[in-house]
């Protein structure tokens, strides 16, 4: 199999495998628990919240361990709602549906919320944001890198615009961890799922600052300062760790290797293919992604015929996957219903070659004329 | 290490994860996802959900996965307020935090909660639920199992009221998945939680009958029938179907096992160390729990020296561990503050032998010793 749909997952590289495996066996202990076992398993959690925090570039006590993205998103969006009680949010129409879901849900409990639109670029512009904000608006969440075209948004400015109006900034870097630098000092809470980066699923870390209003989500017992009730799942706090260790020591190199892959694939698709066109800003985009529309075919069509041929890849996230509505990200990038169907999202990981790329550009010819022969 | 902390957590078998290790490396896919990698990710849900459906006695697609019994709870309260809008809710005093709390936040949204209070054996009785409903009921939540006292509960005649009376009845059942049968003909939603019968942490299942208004926690992805955002954990899920199938398959000799051990070690207790007392039901616990009271002792001392000795033991639920409140199960079943404080909970699993409780006896008697000769 040729995998190019690492947006949605990647394997657990060995390194973490190996990390994680004695907590399952010999230190499996709660590490809620007050006796050796459990002292075991909360020795490395704390050892693991040390490493990431300081990787994220915050205090430990602000990393809260969760069980992926959408649950950050979540808790960010409802958190936030829950404290402050009523008022006006900031949110891009290409957020995540974790963010966008929540935030819909909120206005059934009278709160107000702005969607802000990107450019035909996919680009978030400051102007937009500011241009939203209102006396009451508490919360804004716009991701550092989208998950569908991969564009990078200029979170450092819409940063300065929350922190001059007193609005909470949840930035979403599921897509960008590891890849770009964390955007701690221009936010107030960020998210990370262990899986995007070669880590195992059904764990995340949320970053949020100090003295911010946040309420949890999933209440119970003390663990995580009582922001997040539930048994720390120790095993996967460990792996999250070590692959996000992995990943921020790795990522120029890696960044250089997939940004370099990704450029050759995308230069041979837009010059041996016809009528292609690249979706999102050709230069503020993660090195990984290379989101392509096709003229007269169906991307969903092109997905069958490249998976029959053993090549992995989307029209979109694998949330909306399945689904039969037409990319939210596209089409609030403006793009018309046929160039919005007609597109599938490649991206690259580190394990990808270039020989699987010549590949897949090959397989891509004989499936769009097929399509296209109908 | 001694470890009598069983319902705390348990060591993830060797099998289950034998099961689960595919699904890191080889089979990593999003289950999401559309191609071959998404699909081999999804089969095995698939046939792990069915499996345990199969289990607990209910449709696979009223299966829901969580990220253990805290989120589960969590679902069950605040997603079945959600659906409703407001109303009046019974919730026993002795239910997991999980569950009291959530309760207690929805009280914040208009909603009424009674708690009722179980007897000094730590029952709760049909007939103080049926005491408690009013006209506009329309939630109840007694567990299947306590957690710090073992107590069985009257799950069928508790479910006969609530059928009767139109009200939807949350019954979790972390402590007694793969002890005691499912109740699932006597409620509308059932909980349970792997890393209690020797599966992965980080994963539960939450059965909710179908045709209920229950609205999701965790918004996002279409995942779950839409009730649960999130990339499904196929690792953690095959692991919780593995776990489970062993755990009910060995049901009966392990309960023999376990509960001979635990009668063994409960009798030397009460006969060889004075000033013991049993807490909780002798008749009605499940047979992995002996919580007993040591006059003239704190629970914490005799846990800390117990510690010293190598053996893991607890005062009470993981979850409130290092709380400084009394144990809120043991207050509810009207002990002094005394017998409450000197409460250690010893929770057997199929691990433990005769000579670990022998030990541990005889490691009691001189701690308990060394603690009322200060």
């Amino acid at each position: 199999m040729i995998y190019l749909d690492n947006a949605a997952t990647t394997p657990v590289d060995k390194e973490v495998l190996e990390a994680v495996m004695p907590f399952f066996k010999e230190n499996f202990g709660n590490p809620q628990s007050q006796h050796c076992a459990g002292r075991a398993a909360a020795n490395a959690v704390i050892s693991a919240r040390d490493e990431i925090a300081g990787i994220i570039g915050c205090k430990p006590e602000e990393v809260y361990f969760v069980s992926g993205g959408t649950e950050a998103g979540n808790t960010a969006v409802k958190g936030v709602c829950a404290a402050h009680g009523k008022g006006h949010m900031i949110v891009s129409s290409i957020e995540h549906p974790a963010v966008l879901e929540s935030a819909k849900q909120m206005t059934k409990f009278g709160f107000e919320v702005t969607f802000v639109k990107p450019d035909v670029n996919g680009i978030i512009h400051a102007e937009a944001i500011e241009k939203a904000v209102k006396k009451n608006t508490f919360f804004c969440a716009v991701m550092a890198a989208n998950n569908e075209v991969g564009t990078v948004q200029p979170v450092k400015d819409i940063g300065k615009i929350c922190k001059d109006n007193g609005i909470f900034y949840y930035c979403d870097c599921v897509q960008s961890a590891g890849v770009l630098p964390f955007p701690t000092d221009y936010c107030d809470a960020l998210a990370l799922s262990a899986h995007k980066f070669y880590g195992p699923k059904g764990i995340g870390a949320l970053y949020i600052k100090n003295g911010s209003r946040v309420e949890g989500l999933i209440s119970g017992g003390m663990q995580e300062r009582g922001l997040r009730g539930g048994t720390l799942n120790a095993a996967a706090v460990i792996g999250l760790a070590e692959a996000l260790k992995r990943t921020a020591r790795d990522s120029e190199r890696n960044n250089a290797y997939i940004g370099g892959l990704r450029d050759y694939f995308l230069n041979k698709v837009l010059t041996e293919i016809e009528g292609t066109r690249l979706n999102g800003d050709k230069e503020r985009r993660v090195p990984s992604n290379a989101n392509i529309s096709f003229e007269g075919c169906e991307g969903q069509n092109i997905l069958f015929l490249l998976d029959l041929n053993g090549i992995a890849v989307s029209t979109g996230s694998a949330c909306s996957a399945g689904a039969v509505t037409p990319s939210h990200v596209l089409t609030a990038m403006g793009f018309t219903e046929e160039r919005v169907k007609s597109a599938v999202r490649f991206t690259f990981g580190k394990y990808n070659t270039f020989e699987e790329a010549d590949v897949t550009v090959e397989a891509l010819k004989r499936c769009v004329a097929k399509i296209r022969n109908k």
